[in-house]
């Protein structure tokens, strides 16, 4: 396990390309000890000055939705943004780890209540991804609380084993050279993108069960794979694992319904089933979901902006996580299964700069996934020419 | 358990009198999560608008002394003092638990690299205190770990269940309204005080086992029960259990040599045994101990007043923790077992403003216990008469 620990460790400080005497910031829950420590230590080896790790206490959440007047829900401390803030300042790093250590745990108290209290997301840190001067990257976390929900048919011991070994495929930690394949795969996505943005389509259209959906493409955006740099040109593998290339599209000209096609985990351990959204000028009016959606609602009440589309991802069927067929309820992980939108903020710099105004603003930020080999998507050029993208999520172009 | 946690809770947010709309702050280590939740819920059944739960993890202080270069380690983020200020300013209540979550984690390590990382403790909190701009408690939180230490003949689960039932002992929670009960012991303890203030002493000497000591009062300082009030009169019980009067002396009159009379358990877990220092007109010019001398050396090296004396403090035979013979390892419990004097930061409270400028100051604060009922107690007055203060335990005057 040490072993294990220790890869993923320093699979996360590559990603977040940890430079010498830089401060590492490390955010993950009370349950991911194991991998924070790890990553620590990882992050010290690689010559981080500091490394601050900050675990997230879900049941002190869950205390505070129980107790606390409802008006203050909302309210956060000013040194919540301005620990970000300041990292950010100082072109700190960042680790994050995705996981599931309290699945439920919300599940019995107010939905609107759970919604209003957006912690851990502080809202300062959509500028502060945006403005590029942090080199991050999001792991997973592997978790018993959360192998259990992935693998109910499993006991315990056993699931914990199968998430982790599926993490480590996912992850291509049992490939040897785990930067080297993380290397090769980033060149392939790389290139999609490229052939995407150079075909300049004036709207991406998405049909399959329960989905037909057009979504307009602002001038001069761009497609990228989650291959990054920071504005001053430090890269960085801001998720791991990815297999997505993605843009971010015309906040007003999106229209149709769409159904997701996973389940959606909530940062709070809600899960959203079976959600349907219809889209008019943009806007998501109408959203519905077997489960669970009317918490997905009221993270969207923060502002104008959260009910509008910030980005737009495909996903080919080539990748490690769409062929497991599992379902990790983890946005990092399912979203690199399917093709995917995300509600709230988008991406000012895939845009040239007299188009940043156009880009949707919003405090949150939410991926649901609504691809699958099923669904046929074809770009629409600026003379109405239809151009297949992707047919039983193989590449078209 | 639930209900043990509720009662040890509630008496922490009556400690720190938790008001309505106020931000708690609630500093804990990895393995507090039971007390730290309770904390919470009941922070939040007071009204607190919000409680900011923070988990120090002192694995990942071990993977930086470890890993991090040595010439880096007394750096803190800026952050760290601003969430610390920040919250002041915003005049909250905080709550410190006090525990031994990982006995022994630093033994192996090199003592002078493990003083240089003053973490958790940040140097903002010596002001903070003198200001008296927040209502505080600090409480024990029950670890199985530090049980195992405290009781080395028992068994975990025994030795558990005896750390919960001493501490539930001498923190009046067996006594129904425990909240009555510290009423009156602190009734007890303000009248002591008030008495030793009237004396004014120009020196407290002690005599014993190993203890020759003079030590010069300020003029105008007074003697205090940990009964504060914050700056604008909000009362608040610093310190839960509390047995002790103290007051903060001249840092340039101290002369002799002393021998502590319990272990002193350093926040990281080091336990220094055996402890003599030697002073020299207010400098602690020798330090020698059984074990881990030189761990205290390097917590001292970082300013000149972490050797000169900022607190002395009395305690009588009367309080329920010296009776009970108990060695908690925990400096909040074991101070409060017998006198004892402090390295580092002294109390501008108990002295006239004009007398301000000569308390000790340093980022540092260390008390370790030179006391026990062998150890005499007297006043010096300004005339040279010697009043008997302590004897046997028991006062005098």
């Amino acid at each position: 396990m040490a072993d294990r620990l220790e890869r993923l460790a320093d699979l996360a400080v590559h990603g977040a390309n940890v430079q010498p005497g830089q401060v590492l910031m490390v955010t993950g829950e009370i349950g991911n000890e194991d991998v924070a420590r790890a990553v620590a230590a990882a992050g010290y080896r690689r010559g981080a000055k500091f490394v601050d790790v900050d675990y997230f206490d879900p049941y002190v959440k869950r205390a505070r939705i129980e107790n606390a007047d409802p008006g203050s829900l909302d309210f956060v401390p000013r040194w919540y943004g301005t620990r970000m803030v300041d990292h950010a300042e100082d072109e700190g790093a960042r680790v994050t780890l995705a996981t599931l250590t309290a699945p439920n745990l919300m599940d019995d108290l107010d939905k609107t209540l759970v919604g209003r209290d957006m912690l851990p997301r502080v809202k300062e840190l959509t500028k502060i991804v945006g403005d590029r001067s942090t080199n991050w990257c999001i792991v997973p976390a592997p978790h018993r609380a959360w192998a259990t929900i992935v693998y109910p048919d499993l006991d315990e011991d056993a699931a914990y084993e199968r998430l982790w070994d599926e993490l480590e495929h996912v992850l291509r930690l049992d490939d040897g050279d785990a930067a080297n394949a993380w290397d090769e795969r980033m060149a392939v996505l790389r290139d999609a993108a490229e052939r995407l943005t150079a075909r300049s389509f004036d709207a991406i259209e998405l049909r399959g069960p329960g989905t037909e959906l057009s979504i307009g493409m602002l001038p001069t955006h761009r497609w990228w794979a989650a291959d990054f740099t920071r504005a001053d040109g430090l890269r960085h593998l801001p998720n791991l694992p990815t297999e997505e290339v993605f843009t971010t599209p015309d906040p007003l000209r999106t229209n149709g319904h769409v159904t997701s096609t996973k389940p959606l985990a909530l940062r709070d351990g809600t899960i959203v089933r079976g959600l349907r959204v219809r889209f008019e000028n943009g806007v998501a009016v109408e959203i519905d979901a077997a489960e669970n959606g009317d918490t997905l609602k009221s993270l969207l009440d923060i502002d104008e902006g959260a009910r509008r589309l910030g980005e737009l991802a495909l996903v080919d069927r080539q990748g490690r996580i769409g062929p497991l067929g599992t379902v990790f309820y983890n946005t990092l992980l399912d979203e690199n299964a399917a093709s995917h939108i995300a509600l709230g903020a988008g991406f000012k710099f895939l845009v040239d700069e007299e188009v940043v105004p156009r880009v949707n603003e919003s405090g949150q930020h939410i991926d649901f996934m609504i691809g699958s080999n099923e669904v046929e998507v074809d770009g629409i050029t600026a003379d109405g020419e239809r151009i297949p993208v992707l047919r039983g999520g193989d590449w078209q172009i």
